[in-house]
C-alpha cells in the first residue's frame, strides 16, 4: 500500500477516520510523518525533525534501531502470538532480563500492554495484598488513562474522568521551585514533604491505606527530581504502616535517567515497579509490573484476579529482549548518564543564564525540564496552569518556533522537556540545544524583560 | 537466543520470573509451547494440539498467516512506532478499512492496545456525551480487567476488584436455556428480557443512565446468541431515553460469527463498537472503539480527555490492514459462516444427541458453546457456578481428556466452547469434532445416566 501514498491521502483518511488521543478532533492538524530513523523523523515534504521528545518519551533507543527491528522481524517469522497461560521462550527471557535489572526481590514480572494497565494491576495487587482500599498518589503526576490509573493521575487530564469514590487521595510531593511547604532548601523541602505525607496518612487512617503510588521522578508533570532522602522516607512510612510502595517507572525506567530504573539513584526498593515505554522503546506495545517476593507470595495459592489476552505477548517480549540486550551491548544507560552530566545539564544551564524565560532547569540523564516563566524573580509561569487558547499563546508560539526550526519539542503547561533518545549522539544533542536556544528567544518576548 | 532453549529452560525461567494472568502462581504448570502454525501449536516433545480455542478466541486467521507475518516484517523494517498525534499511512488505512466494515455512521476509530482499554474509552465517551454517570451491563459478560471494564464485567472475575461505587448496574440478558424470566420460547425470552431491561432503566432513572454495554453475542459467558428482536429492542430503549448503546465485539467481531461484526446478523447499529482480538488476530496487540458521527461531534471542538502512548501504533495498524485484507481476499468471514452452518452446527448437534452430558448447543459461525450438564432434564450444570478444586473435577477431567487427545479446548464453568480459527479447514474441524466426541465420554460419566 505504501508506494502510492502521499501526505494528502494520509491526511485525508486520518481526518475522516482516526479519532486522536486528548484532542478536539476538528481543531487538530496532524503532521503526516513519512519515516524515522535514530533521533530524527521526517514528513512527506522532506522536512526533518530532531526528536527531542522521543515521541512520547518512549523511543529510548531512537527510531528503527537495526538490532531491535531485526528481532521483531525474526520473532514475527517464528511466532507472533500465544495466550498468556503458556510458557514461551521469549516471554521467559524477557521476564528474566527485566527481573535481573529490578532492585531487591522484585523478581516476578506481570506483563501488560502498556503503562496504564501496569498501574491498574499494581493497584489491584496492593489492595488484595493489604486488604485495604485507599491509594495515595501525588498531585503533579500522570499514571495513565484507564479508570483506576486516571483517578491516580494528579493533572487536569483526570478531571473529566474523576470518580470521587475511587478511593484515591492526592497529596503534595517535593518540588522546591514551587514548594507547597514554603521551604527554601532541598533538605527542608524533603523534610516537610515527608511530614505532610505522614500527616495525610495519619488523617486518612494508616490501616485503610493500601498503597502509595509515585513516579520515581515525576515525568510529564515536570521532571521534579526528588531530593535525597525523600523516597527513603516514603519507604519508611510504608514499612511503618504496612503500606505497599509502588513506583511508577513507566517514563523514568529503562535508561531514561541514566540508570535502568530511576530508584537506583536513591537506592530505594519499592514493593512494585510499573514499567512500559522504554522496555521496548515502543516498537511493540509492552508494559508490566515487577513484583516483590512478599506480594507474589500472596498469589501463590490464591489466584491473582487480573489478566489480559496479550499478557506476555511473544512479539512484544522478543522486542523487550532485543531492546535490553542492545542497550546493554551499546552502553545506552551509561551514555544517558554521561549525556546528562556532560552535555544536557551544562548546556541547559547555560541556556537558563542567557534566557530570561528560563526559570529553572531540572533533571538527570536524558530527562530534563525547563520551567518557562514571565519573571525569574516571581517565578510566574509563562502561561497559567492548564491554559488553553489565547492564554496559552506564549507556549504555542514557542512550540511553533521549535518545530519551524526542525526541533520537535515535548511541551506541557509552562514547561518544555528535553527528553531525546537515550542514545542520541553528542553532536545531535548539541544541535538540538542550539535550536532550543533560538526558540527560547520567542519565549523571552513574553517575559518582564522581553 | 532460541536455538539453545529447551522446555526445561523455558519452564524454569517462566516459573522463576513470569507472573501469570488469573492464576495461583504456585499451582500452575504452564505448557511450554515451541511453535505454531495455522490451527495447530506444539510443545518441545513434538506433541501437537489442534487449537479449538484460537488461543483466547483471538487468532481468527490461525497462527503465522504468511501474508500477515510478511506485513509485520515489512512494517517493522519501515517504521515500528510513532506517537498518536501524527498522521501515519498505516494508521489512516487501518481506520479506513475498519470504518468501511462497521455499521451505520460509526466512521471514526479510536485505537487502543486491547479490548479492556476499548471498553474504558467507550464508557468515558458515553458519560461525557450524555453527561450521565450510570452504566448498565449484563450479568454473564466479560468486558476486561481494568477498573471500569472489570466493574462492567458480569462474571466472578469482577468480585475481587468490585467497586460498588463505580456507577455500574447489572441486569439479566436473554438466555432461554437458563431463563431468568421463566420463559419457554425465544420470543417470550426476548419480550421478557426487554421488559426487565426497561424496568431496570425506569428504576435506575433513565436520565442518569449514560450507556448500556452489551456483548453482541456474550462470549466467555456462554455464547448466548440473542433472540431475534432483542438487540433491536435495546436500541429502541436507548433511543427513547438518550442512552448510548455500546456493543462490545472484542470477541464476536472480525469474522468470528460469520460476519465482520456480529451486529450485522440482527441489522442493529449501536453508537459505539469496541473491538480487539480478531482485528489483528493478536499478532500485534490492538483494540479500539468505532464511534458514531454524533458522539464524534461531541469531541469536535471539545478535547476528548483520553489517550494512550500507543494509540494507533503503526506496527499494530499495519497488522490490522494485512489481517483485514487477507480475510477479505480469502473469504475468511464467509468461510466462518459456512463452517457454522455446514460443519460445526450439525456436527455439534450430532454430539449432543449421542452424549448425555451435552445439554445444549448454541452458536453461529466459528463461535459455539456446549453446555455440559449432569442431567438433560433438570439441566443441572456438570459443575456448580464458579466451581474450584474438587467441585470442578468433572470439567478438569474433561479438559485433561481433550488435551491428552491433542485437542486444545476452551473451557469456562460447565461449558466448552468450540472457537477454532475462522479459517480452519473442514477436515481439521471434523478431526476436532471427533476428538471432542471421545473426550465427552469422560463428561458423560458424571451424568445421571453415566
Amino acid at each position: 500500500m505504501t508506494p502510492h501514498v502521499t501526505a494528502a491521502t494520509v491526511k485525508a483518511a486520518d481526518r475522516a477516520h482516526v479519532f486522536h488521543s486528548w484532542s478536539a478532533q476538528a481543531l487538530i492538524d496532524p503532521l503526516a510523518v513519512a519515516g524515522a530513523e535514530g533521533s530524527y523523523f521526517w514528513d512527506y515534504d522532506g522536512n526533518r525533525f530532531l526528536d527531542f521528545a522521543s515521541q512520547l518519551v518512549n523511543t529510548n533507543i531512537g527510531h528503527q534501531h537495526p538490532k531491535v527491528v531485526e528481532a521483531v522481524r525474526e520473532q514475527a517469522a517464528r511466532l507472533c502470538t500465544l495466550a498468556p497461560g503458556f510458557a514461551v521462550d521469549v516471554r521467559s527471557e524477557a521476564a528474566r532480563l527485566i527481573a535481573e535489572r529490578t532492585p531487591g526481590d522484585l523478581d516476578k514480572i506481570f506483563f501488560t500492554n502498556g503503562g496504564a494497565e501496569a498501574v491498574e494491576n499494581a493497584v489491584r495487587m496492593a489492595r488484595l495484598h493489604t486488604g485495604r482500599q485507599k491509594v495515595l498518589s501525588a498531585y503533579r503526576s500522570y499514571h495513565g488513562a484507564t479508570a483506576a490509573a486516571i483517578n491516580l493521575t494528579g493533572d487536569p487530564r483526570r478531571w473529566p474522568s474523576d470518580t470521587a469514590s475511587a478511593g484515591v487521595v492526592h497529596f503534595w510531593g517535593p518540588y522546591l521551585y514551587r514548594s507547597a511547604f514554603h521551604a527554601s532548601t532541598e533538605a527542608e523541602e524533603c523534610e516537610r514533604a515527608l511530614a505532610h505525607l505522614a500527616d495525610t496518612i495519619a488523617f486518612e487512617g494508616p490501616q485503610s491505606v493500601a498503597a502509595i503510588v509515585l513516579e520515581t521522578v515525576p515525568g510529564t508533570a515536570g521532571i521534579m527530581t526528588p531530593p535525597d532522602g525523600y523516597l527513603a522516607g516514603v519507604r519508611e512510612l510504608c514499612d511503618r504502616h504496612g503500606i505497599v510502595f509502588v513506583l511508577d517507572e513507566v517514563m523514568a525506567g529503562f535508561g531514561r535517567t541514566g540508570r535502568w530504573f530511576a530508584s537506583e539513584h536513591w537506592d530505594v526498593t519499592p514493593d512494585l515497579i510499573c514499567f512500559a515505554k522504554g522496555v521496548t522503546s515502543g516498537y511493540v506495545p509492552l508494559g508490566g509490573v515487577a513484583i516483590s517476593a512478599a506480594i507474589a507470595e500472596t498469589f501463590a495459592t490464591r489466584p491473582y484476579p487480573g489478566g489480559l489476552t496479550y499478557s506476555g505477548h511473544p512479539l512484544a517480549c522478543a522486542t523487550a529482549v532485543a531492546t535490553i540486550n542492545a542497550m546493554e551491548e551499546e552502553g545506552v544507560v551509561e551514555h544517558a548518564a554521561r549525556l546528562g552530566e556532560d552535555v544536557l545539564g551544562p548546556g541547559l544551564r547555560a541556556l537558563a543564564e542567557r534566557h530570561p524565560s528560563v526559570g529553572e532547569v531540572r533533571g538527570l540523564g536524558a530527562f530534563w525540564a525547563l520551567e518557562l516563566v514571565r519573571d525569574k524573580g516571581t517565578r510566574e509561569p509563562l502561561v497559567p496552569y492548564n491554559a488553553a487558547g489565547a492564554d496559552n499563546a506564549p507556549m504555542a508560539e514557542f512550540t511553533a518556533a521549535c518545530k519551524a526550526s526542525g526541533l520537535w519539542p515535548f511541551v506541557n503547561m509552562n514547561r518544555t522537556h528535553v527528553v531525546p533518545p537515550c542514545n542520541i549522539g553528542e553532536t545531535e544533542a548539541k544541535e538540538g540545544l542550539a535550536l532550543l536556544d533560538e526558540a527560547l528567544t520567542v519565549a523571552d518576548r513574553h517575559t518582564a524583560s522581553g
